[in-house]
This record gives C-alpha cells, sequence and structure tokens, in this order.
C-alpha cells in the first residue's frame, strides 16, 4: 500500500511531537519539515522553508500557533495538500474557520481538518457521545492542572515580561483559577504587570494569581489533564452517569490526534471538517473490518 | 423540518425505553411499535404486529434479542426502512451481521447500523479515539457490577431453571466474575444445574458462582456499568492515561443511543455502519453548526 506522504510545518513543541508521531505511524512517510528559518537539522529527513523542496506531499500538519492557520491552511490547500491543524479556539472563530477552510478545501478538492487536537478534538467527540447517550443534563469539562499554552502566550506578550507559566488549576464544573508564573524584565515594576494581566481579557481578575519568580525552568512541564463529567438522562432514566479522565503530555496528545487526523485526510470527501464530523474509525491505522474485529 | 418517523420493534425492556426516547427526542414522532402479538395497549399510538400498518416509517428500531436481528433487519431493509440495532456480539458474528446488512441496505438504498448500544457501541467508539490518542498501550474493559443480559438469557435456557439473573463483577483490567443467580423449578437438582451452567461455553467454570435464590424480584436491577482504561504512549510521551467511567441504566441507555443513530441514518450513504463508521456529529438532534458552537 502506497504511504501516505506528510510533513509537519513549524517545529515547537507540538512539530517536534508530530515527527516522532510520523516516524511511528504505519503508512505514513515523513516528506520533511517547512520552517520560516532552517537551524541546525538533526533529522534524516530535509528541514526547509518552501514545501515545494519536498516533492509531492499528502498531508501537511500545521504545527503553527493558532491564530496563524486561517493564514496558513489556506496556502497549503491551494497548493493541492491536504491539512490538519491544532486550531485550539472554540465557538464563533472556529466556525468561521471551518467555513473559510471548507471553501479552499472543495475550490482544490482537497481535506482540511481542523481543530485536530485534545481539547477542541477528542474531547469534542467525547462531548458528542456523551449528548448522545444522556441527552438531558450538563455537561462539565475540567481542564489540569496543567500549563495552559494560549494564556502563556498571553501573558508573555505583556511589556516587560521576559518569560511566563499560566497554569490551569481545575476548581470543579468548569471553573477555573489561573496561577500565572512570570519572569520579569530588570526594569519591570511587579505589581503594574500583575494588574495588566489580571485586566486582560483573556484572564479573569476574580479567579488570577500573578507569582514573580526567578526562573522559570523548573515550572514549565508540558504534562495536563482534563475531566469531561456529565449527569444526565436517556428515556425515563435520569441518573445516567458519564465521566472521562485523561492525563497526558500535552504536545504529544496533540500531534498524536493530529497524525490520525491526516489518515483520515485520505478517506473523507473535499471539504473541512471538526474532528467530530469524522468517522473514528478513518482515525486509525488499520482498515475498517481489522478496527472491528479489535475494537468493536 | 419534516419529522423523521421512526417505529419500534419489539416491547421489553429496551423497546419500552425506545418509546420514551423517540417521544422525547426533538424532529422525530413515534409511528408506533411492532410486536409478535398486541397486548393491551397503554399507549397512543398504534401497536401492531405488521409495520404495513403504521403507515411511511422512516427508521426501525430493532429492540429484540441480538439472535433474531440477522434475520429480522434484512425483512425492514427490504420494505425501504433504515434499520438500527443493538446487536451485542463482538468481532467475527458483528462483522458478519455488517457485512449481511450491508448487502441488504445497498441493495435497497438504505442505510443499517448495527451495534448500536453501549458495549459495542458507543465503548468502541471511546477505545477507537483513545488508540487514535495513544496508539501504543492496552485497553482494558471492565464491565459491571450489573446484569448481564446475554449471560442471564443463557442460564435461563438450561431446562429446570424457572429463572435467572448473571451478574457481571469486574475484577479489574478485563477479568470478571460471575454470580448467576437462579430460581428453579420445583423438580429441579441444584447441584446438576449449577454444574451445567459453569461448564456452559458462554461461562468460565473458574469465575462463575450460582447460587438459588427464592425470588428473583429483589436482584433485578437494570443499572449497570463499564470503566475503559487506556495507559499508553503518543510520539516520545509513554504515560498517557485515559478512561472512561459510565454508570448507567442500561436499557435506557441503549434505547437512547439507538435513538440517536435512528437520526444519523438520514445523513449517511446506503450501506450498514457500525457507530464508529458514523460521524459522531450526526447522532445529534441539531445541525452541525450549532453542534460545532455548543461542543467542540
Amino acid at each position: 500500500m502506497k504511504k501516505i506522504r506528510v510533513c509537519v510545518v513549524g517545529f515547537g513543541n507540538v512539530g517536534r511531537e508530530a515527527v516522532e508521531c510520523i516516524r511511528r505511524a504505519p503508512g505514513m512517510k515523513l516528506a520533511g519539515v517547512v520552517r520560516r528559518a532552517v537551524g541546525e537539522n538533526h533529522l534524516d529527513r530535509p528541514m526547509v522553508t518552501r514545501v515545494e523542496e519536498l516533492g509531492p506531499v499528502d498531508v501537511a500538519l500545521l504545527a503553527v500557533p493558532s491564530r496563524l492557520i486561517p493564514e496558513v491552511a489556506p496556502l497549503y490547500l491551494q497548493k493541492g495538500i491536504n491539512t490538519v491543524d491544532g486550531y485550539d479556539l472554540h465557538g464563533e472563530p472556529m466556525l468561521y474557520l471551518r467555513d473559510r477552510l471548507n471553501r479552499y478545501a472543495k475550490k482544490n478538492e482537497r481535506v482540511a481538518i481542523t481543530g485536530a487536537g485534545w481539547d477542541p478534538g477528542t474531547d469534542s467527540v467525547i462531548r458528542m457521545l456523551f449528548e448522545a447517550v444522556a441527552p438531558g443534563g450538563i455537561t462539565y469539562t475540567d481542564f489540569g492542572p496543567g500549563m495552559s499554552m494560549g494564556h502563556s502566550v498571553a501573558a508573555r506578550s505583556i511589556p516587560g515580561v521576559k518569560d511566563a507559566v499560566a497554569m490551569t488549576l481545575p476548581l470543579g464544573y468548569g471553573r477555573h483559577r489561573r496561577d500565572v508564573y512570570v519572569e520579569l524584565n530588570k526594569e519591570a515594576d511587579f505589581a503594574e504587570i500583575a494588574e495588566q494581566i489580571r485586566e486582560d481579557p483573556y484572564f479573569d481578575p476574580d479567579r488570577t494569581e500573578v507569582i514573580q519568580v526567578d526562573d522559570l525552568t523548573p515550572i514549565k512541564v508540558t504534562g495536563h489533564g482534563v475531566r469531561i463529567a456529565r449527569a444526565g438522562s436517556s428515556g425515563t432514566a435520569q441518573n445516567q452517569l458519564l465521566e472521562l479522565n485523561m492525563r497526558i503530555t500535552n504536545p504529544a496528545a496533540t500531534a498524536q490526534i493530529m497524525a490520525a487526523a491526516a489518515r483520515a485526510c485520505m478517506r473523507l470527501k473535499p471539504g473541512c471538517y471538526v474532528l467530530g464530523e469524522v468517522p473514528p474509525i478513518d482515525l486509525l491505522p488499520v482498515d475498517r473490518e481489522a478496527a472491528i474485529q479489535k475494537l468493536v
């Protein structure tokens, strides 16, 4: 069977793991890595600045910051390359992106899978399944404890902040506390910066604590977790309890789900999909009969 | 929007709950119930012996014993009615049934969704998702404590057994004990029957205990549960922990998932599908955009 040729775009935490995931994935071949600037290359595969240098590519895993996805994904779709991204905004921005990529994907007869991480991503699929089993009720998603990439970036962007780590701490039933650890530049005023962070719309002043440290290195851990719980009803039954717990290394889980979605790209009709629109069986490296034999 | 007209075939524990689920489901209308013999009808919808008496029907929920599904489902597909069943055998029998129904569904341009309960069913989908997140590792499924319908039926079929309740008790990591409570006919010999049950291929003699009781009524509870756990690897990460816990009223969960699958029937191309082949979003009562807005 012909192997799927996959390239990784970006070489941060997720991009590096994506390279490992593709290497280990049956039926996939790493075409290479695309970066804005090519540094030293310790891979045995090419690292380039233009995807054209990699030869034919079936799927691009876009391991770039979420805010870049709306611009980067169309570039690949226009080149006839399917895309997978781990876009991590929910609701309206996600719908907007899906609609935008859907147009590019259909026009170029390619597939884009967006939000193919764990939340949004597999967690979204779990929430859908929980609603299918118990349509009445409320689902609560509790994240952490773990480092929030988005909130860390937001804190880091404040002038005077050298580096920041925003921890997401679950208070239970959908509420969270943020502990933001900051390393400051010499001239920076801690009290002022702490206030700026708490006033940033990304943070909730009531639930954000800012803590100054000399060195963030020992705090930076990529472990993360989630608990999704639903106490719902099905038919006449009023006490249906469903719960998912995950403790994961965050970039590895994200990259792995993106790699699985790359497989599904080859099996779907042109268009843009969120993970819940993809038959779960198409995420697996084996054919449908083998998957049913093993997992159903 | 036109409502989906659904009939329920069979009126046991699952059939009765299916009626309730359809009543409460947005966009669905209960066409009626089909039974082998019509008893007293307390529903405000018809109860008939032939589906033709119900007028147009889009989907039949087959709430009949698993062993009847291979024969009953084709009868409905041939009448141009989509089918959903909660067939509960795994592996080869499931593959055989899917293949059989696939032929009937394609020939009649209809959709059959098979194994649309919770295990096989939503549990199978969870196992697929867990493998997609962490392809390395082993998944353990632990059932119970709860009454196994299949094992209870097997015990009940032994001559001399008036009624039986087989409890599934999780010993952890995929192993189970069966406690089989039996109510015997007057002339029956308990020791002999206990041996017959333990020797039945459906039961494991090392892990089956048979207990005689005078009255099974207080033991019959339809609560059940499952824990699915995977400690796996994604990319370089070797400690990815994923766990699902459910505690449910069993017939209500099964019926509810079947009702959700009825919805998906209207959105799929002709053929037979297991639940893992169905985009999870199509199980929900709202359109895709609304589901993404709420759940992704």
